[in-house]
């Protein structure tokens, strides 16, 4: 009996790793293309697709699958994952799958995208027979390269552990967020959190520098208190009060203006059509928008506390 | 050899207990009369006095020095601590004060003030031969009540020590900010920053409630990413998150719209004086203060969450 039962388990789980052989990923730009690498490092077989061919060659080279086309890939593939700029594209390209997908095909999608286009894309995907969530993460570049990332994951809470198998080899935490579009929710509304809070932080440390105040004192000392907030005892703003940060290497390399304005923007939009009224949130948006639109679309966000001591007066 | 530099330590201990023997505390309020009674606790003689004069008796009925005027609790003793509701009473009282105290005593400002007339209080009873500190607090009626305050100390480096000393018996932790002012630039930035994020986190949690998210999910993964900060894993403003916080006792007893409304109020001030225009904090402070004047003025801070989600619509 028990030897059954072991049997049986090991039979399961040989199962469960057939089921992730085959995967094709689409969307090979800087967080794409080293995700994409992860899966494959795990040992599982990735069939690579980019709208830029040359990466998709670059991919299929660096041990990516060859297949002759998409349609081949993603009728072979146990699950399609897509990582993409936005809703649009992500939409267009699960159209495209959905006519060559077996049923029962696992589709995740990492880009973050309105949780309200991520509904109505999972109603579709469902309505047709395929398992889908929405899986957006955080981590960054960095967080893509030594699959360190977080998934924030919104699906079926029967169907959430087979997912998360499939995002484990690029990420350290997977979150059961709840149902489909959770993941979505959970993303923005923690980047929009994040941008009100850099900004608001950044005007109150601005305000302390200017009455006189050590930065890295006042920051010990707020960072022990209520205003306590990973914005001030991980991510400093002020360059030299945390060795480590974006704002001490000159604000490079970092959560760029660029990726906090599109994450505001979708939370703003998503404001709109559920008649919320934030006004922090706005003006929020304004600061990076505007040094965005500086030739700063690059620096990291939290170059906003500059923007705000120096840039900005009365 | 030894021995008299012992003998010589011990002298000057003793000297420093005596130092601490009788304080005049001026401004009995709810704040006030728990941090007296615990000074009186700790051994100290304390003077109490209050513009409200049963409230004098009260405090000279348990356990306060029994002195005839205010001129002689002054003269006879070797602090003077205030704490009173705004930059102009504790100017009239130091003015008092400094025409009775003997040169040397000790005068610390418990009060929370605008660093900039904090200053100038300073630069005043420094010029005439007395010791003193800005040293506003944390942790409200409770930290009053339990000793547990936090101290944020604004004096010259040398007399830090023993300035700490007379605060000890009211509190558990005691910063040294840096120089005169500095104290109030720690209280007001880090209030600034809470208003701010609390503000923030609850357009952010708003959001995430319109779009159908489950509140103590999302806390728990905010919570843990980089949106996590006090007010959402501490003081969350939503009711039945966590179970300790106004949020889930009605939004009572908590820090009130009236309190953090006159902390933003004196952090704009400030940014005026100051040359910088800071928006996040002109519309977190324009929400507090509008729910304030909506007769919500002992309502918890946090009731912010509610106003967002509920009252304000576009």
């Amino acid at each position: 009996m028990k030897f059954n039962k072991t049997f049986n388990t090991n039979l399961i789980k040989l199962a469960k790793k057939n089921l992730h052989n085959r995967i094709t990923f689409i969307g090979l730009g800087n967080m794409g293309f080293p995700m994409g690498q992860n899966l494959i490092k795990s040992g599982v077989k990735v069939a690579g697709f980019d709208a830029n061919n040359q990466v998709t060659e670059n991919f299929r080279n660096s041990g990516g699958c060859n297949f002759q086309t998409f349609e081949s890939a993603v009728q072979e593939s146990d699950a399609i994952i897509t990582m993409l700029p936005n809703a649009k594209i992500v939409e267009k390209v699960w159209s495209d799958a959905f006519n060559f997908a077996k049923k029962g095909t696992y589709i995740i999608d990492s880009s973050t995208i309105s949780p309200i286009d991520a509904k109505i894309l999972a109603e579709k995907a469902q309505s047709k027979g395929f398992i889908c969530a929405d899986a957006p993460v955080s981590g960054g570049v960095m967080g893509a390269q030594n699959a360190s990332l977080s998934f924030m994951v919104g699906t079926k809470n029967e169907d959430f552990e087979k997912i998360s198998k499939f995002l484990t080899p690029m990420g350290k935490k997977v979150f059961n967020c709840g149902e489909h579009s959770s993941g979505q929710i959970a993303k923005i509304c923690n980047n929009l959190c994040l941008g009100i809070t850099m900004s608001g932080l950044s005007e109150s440390l601005a305000l302390g520098v200017k009455l006189g105040a050590d930065p890295k004192v006042l920051s010990e000392i707020m960072g022990v208190s209520t205003a306590r907030c990973w914005s001030l005892d991980t991510y400093n703003p002020i360059p030299g009060v945390l060795e480590t940060t974006p704002s001490s290497r000159d604000y490079e390399n970092g959560f760029s203006m660029e990726l906090i304005t599109k994450d505001l923007n979708i939370a703003l939009d998503c404001a709109n059509k559920t008649k919320l009224d934030l006004d922090l949130s706005k003006a929020s948006q304004k600061y990076y928008e505007t040094i965005k639109n500086e030739g700063k679309h690059n620096k990291d966000f939290s170059y906003v506390f500059q923007y705000i001591l120096n840039n900005k007066k009365i």
